[in-house]
């Protein structure tokens, strides 16, 4: 995988078609599904505070708990879409590890296990989910060491997963700064999702040997302090990822659309990727002078990298394009998860 | 609390009427909705024995997760059923908070952090069952760091809990010794749940202090090596969870139905009482010479402890009421989870 996969033409979007595709990335709901997170966090932010040990919470990937030893738990939970579970309860098992392990991974921690609870009323669909699973577990050497199944009611799958990080290793959300540099890394040797043409598919034909070398790039760059923030990029996309990181970080962007990291597949144009979960992808940023060894570590775990712009103090995600420009998210007005700092 | 609410009257029942009973443990939903666990752990059985470092998973209330210093990661999950959701979702919120926390105690550990996922169509629900959730993180002053919002499908609640435990001190499910003598543990200063005949609630109005105390009580058993094996009571009540520890343990128990601990309600008869989930409570398993302190250790916390009988070689779950005695589970031909070890 080298930069040569970014794609830097189909890209001439005048003035009217940026503003188009900035209220497009704002408005879907793989964005606008966050917008429940602010208000679950504030019902248990005064309870919340009476407790410490916990570094990072909501708004995070993962919450981080510090046992005191230098380590943190990391621990994380995910729903899949009733919708995909109909389509196919097989993919929905396999893909519930992969969302459930790049929150750990994002957060440059090593995944220990997962737990999931299910509910359906046909075996047939328990068995799908579990083979599924037990997939996932085998490509991503990650166990699921038990859960809770429910035989009744509309089908449905949550998985939470654990992780182990060194405390002073954490990659967090929040601690983007003014200057640094924007880095997406995404594995883009892959292809459109069997049962959704919002999701990108690139783990299910890797052997479990390459998935576990790109998964340990992030943990890496945890363990040099290569980044300042870092977040999986999940349902809300590319530029939506990115503006959660920025919202909870209390800053802004500036990204060029011709950098973004883009698959070489003339069905995907930018448009479409802005609003499709890249199945393996991550937004970094970083310092000026560690961005080049931050792209180096996540090239040579097989992911595809390159600096897209710079983190600004002015609370805005604005795209760029050429000469034209376009405000994505407004953090003075606009909000996605409404968690601040 | 003291012995004095066991109540050692009422249970008069004939052979035939104790043979009913017997059936009735066995065959009603609390204990047959756990026959998916086993085909569930078969699916992740060739996968899991890849990976190292899990001390405890499927059939116990918690996996173990090896963090090499020492100390257990404990990780569960539980679903609320949908039909307690439709009836109150404050309640739905504030029993998924006990029923975890349950699991972690109930292996000796300590409770470090919940996650949630969520699904309704309505934000009124949403608002109920997080509220319901923040009583129960008040109670036991363990927080909800994250979770995942579903703002569509059926109403469902799935909680993940993490705890921490010396590996030391673990309790597992898998390790009663024939000749062990069995203790059941239970808060029974509380009533019958409001929302469902089969639940005994009594933490709702009981200080965070008192009930913290209580559930101290597990881990001192634990730090102190006082059980051979233990378990918390759950939906298939105070016989059917006892039967799962004696399944996963490969052994069997005779009960006398005249010592099990039972809450002072005329409205609640043994045979009601054996079909419900009593709230907070729990059965372990001791050698003799340390039973005693075992009960001790309990009631200190507040619970009603007592002998009720032991664990036998043989592999049948018996209750027995004066002369008469009744099979309830025989594991050479029946499953509750069907997890042997």
């Amino acid at each position: 995988m080298t930069d040569a996969a970014c794609r830097n033409t189909d890209r001439s979007e005048s003035g009217s078609d940026l503003q188009k595709l900035a209220d497009s990335v704002k408005t879907f709901d793989g964005t606008s599904r966050k917008s429940p997170i602010a208000s679950v966090s504030e019902i248990f932010k005064e309870v919340a505070d009476a407790y410490g040990g916990c570094v990072a919470d909501f708004g995070d990937d993962a919450a981080a708990i510090d046992i005191g030893n230098g380590d943190v738990i990391l621990f994380a939970a995910d729903g899949i879409w009733g919708r995909l579970i109909e389509k196919s309860p097989w993919w929905a098992g396999f893909t519930s590890v992969i969302v459930n392990i790049n929150d750990i991974v994002a957060m440059g921690g090593r995944p220990l296990a997962m737990v999931d609870v299910v509910s359906s009323t046909d075996s047939e669909t328990f068995k799908e989910i579990f083979k599924g699973m037990a997939e996932g577990v085998k490509k991503f050497g990650v166990p699921v060491v038990g859960g809770h199944t429910h035989p009744e009611g509309e089908k449905s799958l949550s998985v939470a997963v654990i992780g182990i990080a060194k405390k002073e290793h954490l990659i967090r959300s929040d601690s983007a700064k003014p200057g640094d540099l924007v880095i997406y890394a995404i594995d883009v040797d892959g292809r459109t999702g069997p049962n959704s043409p919002y999701s990108f598919e690139s783990v299910f034909s890797k052997t479990p040997e390459t998935i576990r070398k790109m998964y340990e790039a992030p943990q890496i760059i945890g363990q040099k302090k290569l980044a300042t923030a870092g977040k999986d990029i999940s349902n809300p996309g590319v530029i939506g990822t990115l503006g959660m990181l920025c919202e909870t970080s209390g800053v802004g962007a500036r990204i060029r659309l011709a950098d973004i990291v883009i698959p070489n597949d003339p069905e995907i144009t930018i448009e479409k990727w802005c609003l499709m979960h890249p199945g393996t992808g991550f937004v970094f940023t970083a310092a000026a002078g560690k961005a080049e060894e931050c792209m180096s570590v996540l090239r040579a775990g097989g992911m595809t990298a390159a600096i897209c712009g710079e983190i600004t103090a002015n609370k805005k995600v604005i795209i760029e394009n050429g000469l034209n420009s376009a405000i994505v998210f407004d953090f003075e007005k606009d909000k996605i998860t409404g968690i601040r700092k």
